[in-house]
């Protein structure tokens, strides 16, 4: 769905919406965790990975983080001064460890180890662990497909805390949302990218009905009789998110808490992921690969459309175009969230020290 | 949903069924293969994996395809007489070349491959190009799994002859069904495994469904003109089978689609296949695995079923539950389906040089 703003969003925001400037933002929500404890670097790399969100069109993974990861920062959920460091278990396994930070310098670390890796041996497997929120994946496994790569990343893990969607056949929500990841290099205008959840939909728009008094899309909800529910209140009094594609959403969400939790955990902090990186220039030239994506990928573009779409859409490509045509006028992001941020900002520069 | 005889079928065969004896069925069909053709080694191990499809219930990739490949054999679609090898490629790749034939044993040397070089360097990277139809996928991740591997396969390609799913938001069938198996060792009842087209159906209910002259189930397939519709016939007049989960069913298609055709193709018989193979025990010791696998299962076994479902499943239970229970009684062929495979059967015989 599209509000007015043409911001895509699964819920219709009925909140007026302010233009800011990209470099503005991101150096007011980099003073934000600075101020909470994070170092420059860490600060600024946040701050940029969820203004690039808003830039692509990803709201639920932009600027409205701000306000969360404030909140998990000073209730001591995530550690603001941790720093990711990549280390060789005892077992001969690369893991870059988050020590109980951010995810998302780790996951950009653990990329371009990863990349490195694979470029070495033509594969590698990287766990990411004792993270908090690693932002947008996709932006990572992008990343790695620009440079040549195949990448794979999934996980979740720490089901106690996050117990969001039903098993197929079942009516207790019992697993995290667990997404999954996969860029390719892709034909002449980038790499092919998805991101999703295995759920119907992310744990975070369930709030976001709730908070704004909406309804949900039909059929993604049950409530705690199992019955399909449109109203978000079912969800907090008992009921689960369905999972995507029935029996296939819930094997891929299965698989990455055996992964997360058998494989990599006990989940700390938040989550573990497993990252699958691949060198496709070992199967054949980058250029030859190109050519062949290009001429399938244009086949889809070509696709007639069917009843109530415009067009077959390539994944990846929504967010880059998105991204050309915003960058100049900033990021319009609703007159709430930034006046909460504003607030927030303003409440932990009284508090510093003079 | 289950016939008469207890096997799962997405539809109702009113076909009477006989039983026949594992080692007999096995036996026929291995002497089939041979005399079109195949090595005694490969005729054996093609019979044997189709008859324990069946054992475990998945009777699409099970007996029935004896003649499907038999006649592929016979037109020259594969070749009867190729044996896989591995080839490291000038780039650096391990390749299994099925060399035309069917792309069991192929699959079977790609994934023992795989296992060995996962085991010295952690993680492995092979593909298997060359090759038909490659069996129950699931069979091998699911092998991985218990020697103590995280095993993730997926790939299609050949588009241009498989042209069954459409793009989501699209009405045109333009892609495979490209299929995904993930397997991971799980709990006490061995390994967490699945093996899923991604589109709604695997093309061949449609087939079946004609045959039958059964209508589908609703909103898998849509008619030319992208409206959803029952009618298997709808798919040969220009219709398409729609995508598992949406756009992500499609996201996934489209990742193996550019793996199969853009790194690993061009396509050569009928399919090109990437599989990946993590040593889990870098990360953790079995036995610690395991028990937090079965910790995590146990839970989910024990979920509350929704209305409508007996009991939540563990992906990869059911087909070893359904083998167990059913190996002794032989198995549960439509009269029809064996009287064809006899008949093929006698066919070849009288054709033998004396």
């Amino acid at each position: 769905m599209m509000d007015q703003s043409g911001i895509r969003s699964k819920l219709e925001l009925d909140d007026e919406r302010v233009f800011i400037a990209v470099e503005e933002i991101v150096a007011l929500v980099a003073s934000i965790f600075e101020n909470i404890g994070c170092s420059a670097l860490v600060a600024r790399e946040v701050a940029e990975h969820l203004a690039d969100s808003n830039l692509c069109g990803m709201e639920s993974h932009g600027l409205m983080r701000t306000l969360q990861y404030a909140e998990q920062f000073e209730t001591g959920y995530m550690r603001a001064d941790a720093e990711a460091e990549i280390k060789t278990s005892e077992r001969g396994a690369t893991i870059v460890d988050g020590n109980g930070g951010i995810g998302i310098p780790a996951m950009r670390i653990a990329t371009e180890e990863a990349c490195r890796q694979a470029r070495e041996q033509g594969v590698s497997s990287l766990a990411i662990v004792n993270v908090g929120h690693t932002g947008r994946l996709g932006a990572f496994t992008e990343a790695a497909a620009y440079d040549g790569f195949l990448s794979i990343c999934f996980g979740g893990g720490g089901r106690e805390k996050w117990r969001q969607v039903a098993p197929y056949g079942g009516r207790r929500a019992m697993l995290p949302t667990n997404p999954y990841s996969i860029a390719i290099p892709g034909g002449d205008r980038g790499p092919m990218m998805f991101d999703f959840a295995t759920s119907k939909i992310a744990g975070g728009w369930i709030y976001a009905a709730s908070s704004a008094g909406a309804r949900l899309p039909d059929n993604v909800l049950m409530d705690r009789d199992g019955n399909v529910s449109r109203d978000p209140e079912d969800y907090f009094r008992g009921g689960a998110i369905l999972p995507s594609g029935g029996h296939k959403g819930y094997a891929l969400a299965l698989a990455a808490e055996l992964v997360a939790e058998a494989m990599l955990g006990p989940t700390r902090t938040e989550g573990g992921w497993l990252l699958l990186t691949v060198d496709t220039t070992r199967y054949r030239e980058a250029s030859a690969m190109q050519a062949i994506a290009e001429e399938i990928l244009d086949e889809l573009r070509n696709c007639p459309p069917a009843p109530g779409f415009e067009r077959v859409e390539i994944p990846g490509e929504r967010e880059r175009e998105y991204r050309e045509a915003s960058r100049d006028d900033g990021i319009a992001l609703p007159a709430r969230t930034l006046q909460q941020i504003r607030e927030l900002s303003d409440r932990l520069n009284a508090a510093k020290p003079a």
